[in-house]
This record gives C-alpha cells, structure tokens and sequence, in this order.
C-alpha cells in the first residue's frame, strides 16, 4: 500500500480518539507517528499504533490527563505525564526549557511517569529546531542483563542527540545502549529469522542465535561494558532523576492489561553559543575531514522526511479498523 | 619496585618543579598522576609523567600560566586554560560550577585550550565529590576513523561520569569512545603483541592486529556506528563549544616539540535532588536487581585507591631522574 504521511497522520489521530484520547493528546501522538514513518523508523511508527489503543481502551495509558509542568530551578524543568503519553507531556513543558536553557546556558527537562516514548530522537530533534543541542535518555522494561549475567535489569535504555544548526541540523543519533534496539528482536522472530551472535543470551545466560530464546533470554550491551554502563547511566537519569520507576519493575510495554509504563526521559539542552561561539568553526572543519573519507558520513545530516511510504496491506488494514473507516 | 602513592606524589612533584611548573601546577598535576596510580589506571600516571616533563621543557604545555574563569550565563562557566595543565584549570574552575549546579539544578563548566586531562574520570569523580552527578567529555589527536571509513578524525574522544552516593560515588565510569584506548595499542607494540581484530583497521582501511599497523592506520568506533556517533558528539562538546581545535587540528599528544594541545573538556554537573528527590531509593532498587545476578557489577562501585604499587624499576629510575634525585 501506498500511502501519504498524511493520510498516516489522520488515520492514527481518528484511531487514538476512537479509544479514547483527547484532541490535543491525539494530535501530538499522531504527529508523532506520522513523522516516524516519514523518517522510515517504522518501529515507532503505525507498528506502534494498535498498542496505543488497545492500552487507551484498557486504561494502561491515560489519553485525557493535563501533563503538569514545574521548574523547581531556574535551570530544571519538570512535567509530570500523570501516567498519560509522553509526547503532549513533552509539548507543554518544552516552551519553558527552551526559555530556561537560554537564560542559563542549560537546561533539564525531565519527563516523569510517562507512556514509552517510542522514538527518543523525535523530542531531541524537536529541541535542536530551537537552536539548542538537545541530548535525551528513557527507560523500558527490562531485557538487557550486564555482562556475564542473565537476569534483565535495564531496559535497552536508548539515548538520542541532536546538534543544531541553519538548515535543519548537524548531525542527529538515536541508538539503544544495548547491542540493538528490542524491535530487531521481535521482527527477527516475526520473519522467522535467526539473529546475529553478540545480540543476546538465552535463559541461562549462553550467546544465542534464536530470537525466541532471546526474547525469554535477555539482551547485552552495545560493546559489553561500556553499553552496559550507559545503561545504568540512563537508567540513573529517566528513573532516579524524575522519579519515575526502574526498567525492572515495568511490564513489557505492548501488554494490553497492567500499571501504567510509568517511565522517565531525561533531557538535557544546550545553548551552543554559551561559552564560545564556535561551534559552526569547528564542524565545518570537522565535516570537511569526514567527507575526504569516502563512504564516512556524519549520522543524520541531510535526512529528508519522505511524503509517502510504503505500508503492508494487513498493517494499514487494521489501522483503517482501529480508526473505525 | 614496591613505592607508597605519596612518594609517587612527591617525586611526580619535584620532577614537574624541576622542569618549569609553577608551584600550584606542579602540585595540582601530580596529585592527579598519584591518583591514577592509586586507582590502577596505569595510562595515565607514572606512564605519562615523561612527557609532561619533557613538553614543559619544550614549550608545548606552560606550566606557569594562570588560568581565567568566567560565568557567561547563570549556568555555564568557562576557564581558559590558556594552554596550560587541564588540572589546575579544572581546580579553579569547579567551586564557581558547583555552585552553579546546585542554584540552577544543572550546569556546564568549558574548560578551553589546555594539556591533555589523561584521566578524565579523575575530573568527575571530583564533581560527585560534591554531591552532584558528573558527566564529561573530551577530545584528543586524531585516530579514529568512521565505519568503513580509513581516515582519522576524532581522537579516542573519552566519556566519563560519576553518579554520587552518601560513601563515596555509586557508580563510575570512564571509557574511549572507539574500540579501545590508544594506550592499549600502544602498551600491545612495546610488548610485542598483537591486537583482536575489531579494534583497528591499516591504512588501507583492512581490519588488522598489527599495533604498528594500527597506529599507521585508524582506530573504529566502539560498537561501529555507535562509538561513531558518541565520538561526534563528544567533538562537538568538546572542541565545538569549548572553542578548543579539533581532534583533527592535534599533533600526536607525546610529541615533544609542536604546538599545544589546546583541547577541550565538557562537563555537565546535575543536582539529583533538582527535580525528584528519588535518586538513593531508584539506585538501590536497581543493585539490588544486578546483585541477584552472580558475577555481574555496577561499574565503578566499591573501588579502593590503593596507597601502595608496584612500579617498573626503569620507569621508576626515570621518574627519579626527571626529579633531580
């Protein structure tokens, strides 16, 4: 099926009201999900869609609540999701990190008791179009055991970057701390595919092919040790800094019945123009030296958004069903 | 040789007096040479004691210079190392961004133009030491490529962070954002070994376990692409905000003639208690669900300086050399 973002955007928004969320919340979840697709991340796109709503039926996600936002510091902004989405949470509190990262140089915006917020380098790309480098963290349920066990304690604990700058920005990443994002687990199995050895362990902790005996297994860090630690790291950010819950005691995060995600994103925004302004200087001649490399390219310059996608049948069917067209 | 970490702190000392440091500098580098020695980080004590020494002599660190700490925005400060020693820079500098941190719930301290910092988790735990969550980043000579790539562009680009407890830090860590650290290619060549494939490639861009060919050639990122993305973000921190050169810009950091360093270090400094007060409940909830499992450990915790090492009796015959005695 050939299909138009916007078309994607509609649909998701009748879906997500047909289960209950509100106008606002509806809007900014489908903007979210329609721009996922554009960016070809199709995990967090309408492959996203029926959980949302199964969970808004079933009350695991609240699609009505005010998201509250505070700033305890004149440089920490807080918004509590109330167990409601993260993106309209996110929406209402980023006006006042932007204004508090100009006037101190930094900021931290933390999102606190939130549904999962699928793809992190959305919120950080939004923060980089106001001219600030944006850094992001959020936890999940946990899948990803430390190096040399087999019990899950971290979720696979994604961090996302955006770097500024005028046309669109610099360079953008968004990667899970373990070895691979829990989407390439699930889809590996879907299609009935093994899985490369150095992606997970099974049960009892032996490295494994299977993406069944993964998935009741459990998931390593990217490079051993050092994804390990920025698991913990971020773990330590969304979780202990916003007061939201570990990894560990959350569900699996598509499971219709059960407590809310009640999950954490840690922001960090930066004025690049607060201690020097150089920073166009110097990527410049960083961006000249990568590209004498050929084939070498800095991660997320130049992505353009597409206009229409490809979608399976089955899949835009049940999105048509779910929106009740 | 068996030495006490105090006679490593004097004799460190002496041999930087000997060789143009200013009395404070002297002090303030050796302290951080007596550090690493007493944490096992081997790199970055008595191994690099030398070429401090020799670049004093040379003109390529000033070991005199008075670094200038300025507050640009409530919550960024800046010192300008001015092409002196990262340490007594960082000294300087940390009582202004401390107390940025806790005014502001967040703040970044630039410290521009100085020496290679060698251990940058030696900076952070400092900032733990105060009660505040420290992450930091810099920049060094050019030997990184990107994946498939053949060229070198960023240095080993280091994070560092520090997450603080009531008996000193809970959790800490410090790694390359490339595969290894330079230093363990370095140590491989003087003992005649090789090196696993995965951490280097030749000249051409073949992957190798050659060291010599390693060091002709270009180190990968940890975890491809990964490691990639960090490092890029790391060089924007670093040299970008900092208005320090490029990782691209630095001739190798032992040379002993040439100019100086003038790198970069970042460090965003978190008030835990900022936004939630949740931060002891969250972390202890999380070591307990990573003691469950045998053999694993958060990195970091539990580490005991030691107060006494065993040092190479020719390293050690320098070291007095250096020192005059």
């Amino acid at each position: 099926m050939d299909v138009t973002i916007d078309e994607i955007e509609t649909l998701s928004e009748r879906a997500l009201r047909e289960h209950g969320a509100g106008p606002e919340q509806a809007a900014s979840v489908a903007h979210a999900v329609a721009r996922a697709e554009a960016m070809g991340n199709i995990i967090c796109g309408l492959y996203y869609l029926e959980s949302y709503c199964v969970q808004l039926a079933s009350g695991r996600v609240d699609g009505t609540v005010e998201p509250l936002v505070t700033r305890p510091r004149p440089g920490a902004v807080t918004v509590d999701a109330c167990f409601g989405f993260a993106q309209p949470a996110f929406a209402r509190a980023l006006p006042t990190a932007v204004e508090a990262a100009r006037q101190n140089g930094i900021a931290s915006l933390a999102v606190a008791h939130s549904h999962t917020c699928t793809s992190l380098g959305y919120f950080t790309e939004q923060i980089a179009g106001h001219g600030l480098i944006g850094i992001g963290a959020t936890n999940a349920s946990a899948i990803v055991s430390g190096p040399g066990g087999k019990r899950p304690v971290l979720g696979t604990n994604p961090i996302a970057f955006t770097i500024p700058g005028p046309d669109g920005p610099r360079m953008h990443a968004d990667f899970s701390t373990a070895a691979v994002a829990l989407g390439k687990i699930t889809m590996a199995k879907a299609a009935g595919e093994t899985i490369p050895l150095g992606w997970a362990v099974d049960r009892e902790g032996n490295p494994t092919t299977d993406p069944e005996a993964a998935l009741a297994g459990s998931l390593v860090g990217a490079a051993g040790y050092k994804g390990w630690a920025l698991g913990l790291l971020v773990e330590v950010l969304a979780a202990g800094l916003t007061g939201s819950v570990n990894s560990v005691d959350v569900k699996a995060l598509k499971l219709a019945e059960g407590p809310p995600h009640d999950l954490g994103q840690f922001y960090i925004l930066i004025d690049p123009t607060a201690h020097a302004d150089s920073l166009s200087e110097r990527f410049a001649r960083l961006a000249d030296a990568v590209a004498e490399d050929p084939g070498v390219r800095i991660p997320g310059s130049r992505r353009e958004p597409m206009t229409r996608v490809s979608v399976a049948p089955e899949l835009w069917a049940r999105v048509r069903e779910l929106a009740g067209t």
